[in-house]
């Protein structure tokens, strides 16, 4: 594979390990998804029998490097709004108890080239919010409700 | 003025009612600042006296509606970046003790249309390592440091 999981101690294989600790769902909230090695950590929870759902802003979802088409065609289940708008989240929740979010763009720009900040929380507080806008997302999203052809 | 605080119980009355809180020190490091009714409250803290320092991004920091060139005609102090990757970062410390940060670029488009998070710590943990953060940019893009005439 062109692009094996990070190793060592670098801010993009912490982000890995937190991702890898999935053991029963990852809910993944992201505005563009262009970084393959996340990409990769995420076919893998996948293949582990890991419940992925992702939700992604429509304009981005088909540029250039955009990993949307590979993990739908992984058989990940995608939703994306169809607004003008920006869905300009980019959180993480893994096992509806850790909250993973920032400013950081899961793209190999932000990670390699960019200032960047990203949080963990397990705060139940936290971690509800983000749980609760992301369930919010996932049925406003959902494709019975797209309207593509009004 | 033709922007005026805004009232109500609006995300942005909120925002600007954290900011408003701020006796001593308000922190900004801001990947974009566009947004006027911010850009007034920033100015209301200068003139009463709280020490604002902003750190935002050279590439975006001259777009049309930017807010930077109000701010530092105020007599606010603003740093910049003199690198290819963006300053990405979108958050605010008040006071040094209250962190406000998320995926909130602090522009119209942003609060009017995008969907968005900003998350308020105040847990001394998290609020340390934001402020830390600042502090390294600050020194690190001081104006001493640019090398626009190698």
């Amino acid at each position: 594979c062109p692009c094996p999981l990070p190793s060592g101690d670098t801010a993009l294989s912490r982000l890995v390990r937190r991702l890898l600790s999935a053991r029963r769902s990852l809910d993944l909230c992201l505005f563009c998804f262009s970084c393959p090695q996340l990409a990769r950590a995420v076919q893998l929870l996948h293949r582990r029998g890991v419940r992925v759902r992702l939700v992604t802003d429509a304009q981005y979802m088909g540029l250039h490097g955009s990993q949307i088409g590979r993990l739908r065609h992984a058989g990940i289940q995608v939703r994306h709004d169809q607004h003008s708008g920006y869905m300009h989240h980019k959180f993480a929740i893994v096992d509806r108890r850790m909250l993973i979010t920032g400013s950081l763009n899961w793209t190999t720009q932000a990670i390699q080239s960019n200032r960047e900040n990203v949080l963990v929380l397990e705060d139940a507080e936290y971690v509800k919010a983000f749980q609760d806008e992301f369930e919010r997302i996932w049925e406003e999203y959902n494709p019975a409700n797209y309207s593509f052809f009004p």
